[in-house]
């Protein structure tokens, strides 16, 4: 049968059958087909440009990702990186390295995926290459997004005694993952807790150490979901914050921004290097679903660590002064999104997590790091 | 030992040896380091943007590409692209997924590649991504150029009539390819010629067809080079025409530009297409380097499968009205850079090579596609 797979359709193919479901996008005088696509920056903005590598076995398992959230997520993870600069994102570009043998209904579906993305946050897709993979997927995603110069957040504006933000809930994504690869220890069968889970999404990381039992369990947030199928969505179909990224950029109120990929201790981290700063974390502060605790329960004591040190939150942590707590409260709320603060920026050049009782808690890994 | 290789220097290390060797650019506002860069486009100019994958056993080879010239190709292709748009190449971002066991030397000499190309094209390296492969290299860059909205030159605005122009010389990195492969077949060893011949490069075609031997050697251009040291760094380290590409736009003669990657056949074709016109191209123009014809005297007859149909040629292709042929010629040699005219735009919506004596020349490939 004809084109059942991308040998029988062939390259120039493929892209017709993409550039085809492709809407014409704001900013695009010229998008796929040409050597180069042609885009207008809006008067007086700046561009912010930044590009994600994912790989198959390596970031994603096509076993556990289905195609259409698979090109969701493929696209999710870029424009976080836009809304963590507090940048509006508006274009993208695709490149996909393909096994010949693979099914055009699974790359259809990817494609429909990437597009509703794209369609959620305003981004077009305005070029990219394909080629013939000779192992697994490799998918590489660049976005250009635009925002004045003066409304631009970076990592370096941190300043002592600003607090410590983050937006949703943490740990939900490392919680699915745990799910996905069922190795959520109960404590029948496991009376050591979380140690020796495995690694095995690559990019995702479920540190494993010790925990300690005097923490508190954090207060619950306003808006979460239940159940695993919430936990497993977080990881495999995340949202991207771009609303509240946009909305804290136009505000003025923010000093420092990130995305959290690695986990708020390791993300944080990076502001606190670039600003020159410190902060204290307090572990009974930070957000956790209710789907989470409820996976948590199995295992006790509670996983602070995925909380933490979980990878792919892809939610935003910043820093602002707290005289401006009140307008942060009333920013978020206006975009519907959740935001709590979680601690204090100090001078110390230290980033340390506390619980409430003071002592300080030390995840064993902080983030994941890739070659290690 | 320590730092030998990947996994004794880590993610975050060995982006900070790179971000290291990178100078300030022009309009970088924000480099490397935070979670989208940032850049400030020129006053009144479009955004051009690019992108590449390439990948080790389709697009290249590491017994063949050393990485100080894979590092300055990898670039090299993405301004191809820009030259091609008559764009002024301005920043890029790279990515790389590297096997873990990868030695530092080769990254070293990777990235010192890269940004000599760069340094050369006036191109700064902005961001990236950097992952671990759990199989071959794999590279993508993406390239960001600009230009005036009126000066910018597609594949669209050919017209019958115009004539049809090439830069340098064509078909060497297809011999450079044959030579690397050993494949030049001799007539004493294989009488019917250079059929069935590898394609083993992937990204690199190599078109294997009857040849017409009434054909008369193209005409000697005046800048070629000897040997093969001569072909074969045309394929490993293609100069993207970058200055005659910025020259052409500028010089407002010029109706439509593509860079040759695939063949003059194949993109003259994607010209045709876009401009809805066809064209006739001569076999006797087409321009030959003294190195390709000394190559080509051990096979007979003459393969103008390569010249038409080879790739990465990394030329230019542009149409221009008769009217301003003169213009042109001054043109290009203000930057330096042959240009010989190869044919004629018509509106016959069809693309034909043809012989001396007026005979149609069908290549049985006429480049590269793939998944084929």
């Amino acid at each position: 049968m004809k084109n059942n797979n991308l040998t029988d359709l062939g390259e120039f193919g493929f892209i017709s059958r993409i550039s085809a479901a492709v809407r014409p996008g704001s900013g695009v005088v010229t998008g796929i087909g040409d050597d180069a696509a042609v885009t207008a920056i809006s008067p007086g903005m700046q561009l912010l440009t930044s590009t994600d590598m994912l790989l198959e076995d390596v970031h994603f398992r096509c076993s556990w990702h289905d195609p259409y959230r698979l090109g969701r997520k493929s696209l999710a993870a870029s424009i976080s990186d836009i809304a963590a600069m507090g940048g509006i994102p508006r274009w993208s570009l695709l490149s996909l390295a393909i096994p010949a043998a693979t099914p055009l209904e699974f790359l259809d579906e990817f494609t429909r995926g990437y597009l509703s993305m794209a369609e959620e946050h305003g981004v077009a897709l305005i070029g990219g290459d394909t080629c013939s993979s000779r192992t697994g997927l490799a998918i590489s995603v660049t976005i250009m997004g635009e925002q004045l110069p003066e409304r631009i957040l970076r990592r370096s504006g941190a300043r002592p005694d600003d607090e410590i933000w983050v937006t949703g809930t943490l740990g939900d994504a490392a919680m699915g993952l745990r799910l996905l690869e069922k190795s959520v220890p109960s404590p029948s069968t496991d009376p050591l807790g979380p140690k020796g889970e495995g690694q095995g999404g690559g990019g995702i990381a479920t540190a494993s150490d010790v925990v300690d039992p005097t923490i508190t369990h954090p207060p619950t947030p306003s808006r979460q979901g239940r159940g695993s199928d919430f936990l497993t969505s977080r990881l495999l179909d995340p949202m991207p914050r771009s609303v509240a990224g946009i909305a804290l950029a136009e505000s003025g109120l923010v000093t420092a921004m990130i995305d959290i990929s690695d986990g708020v201790l390791a993300d944080f981290g990076h502001i606190a290097e670039m600003s020159g700063v410190g902060g204290l974390i307090r572990l009974a502060g930070l957000p956790v679903s209710e789907a989470f605790k409820a996976a948590a329960r199995v295992s006790s004591p509670f996983p602070h660590h995925l909380v933490l040190a979980g990878g792919e939150d892809y939610e935003l942590c910043f820093t602002a002064p707290r005289a401006h707590h009140e307008k942060i409260v009333d920013t978020m709320k206006k975009c519907g999104v959740p935001a709590v603060p979680v601690g204090i920026v100090t001078s110390s050049k230290e980033v340390v997590a506390v619980t409430a009782d003071g002592s300080r808690y030390n995840p064993a890994h902080s983030g994941f790091n890739h070659f290690s």
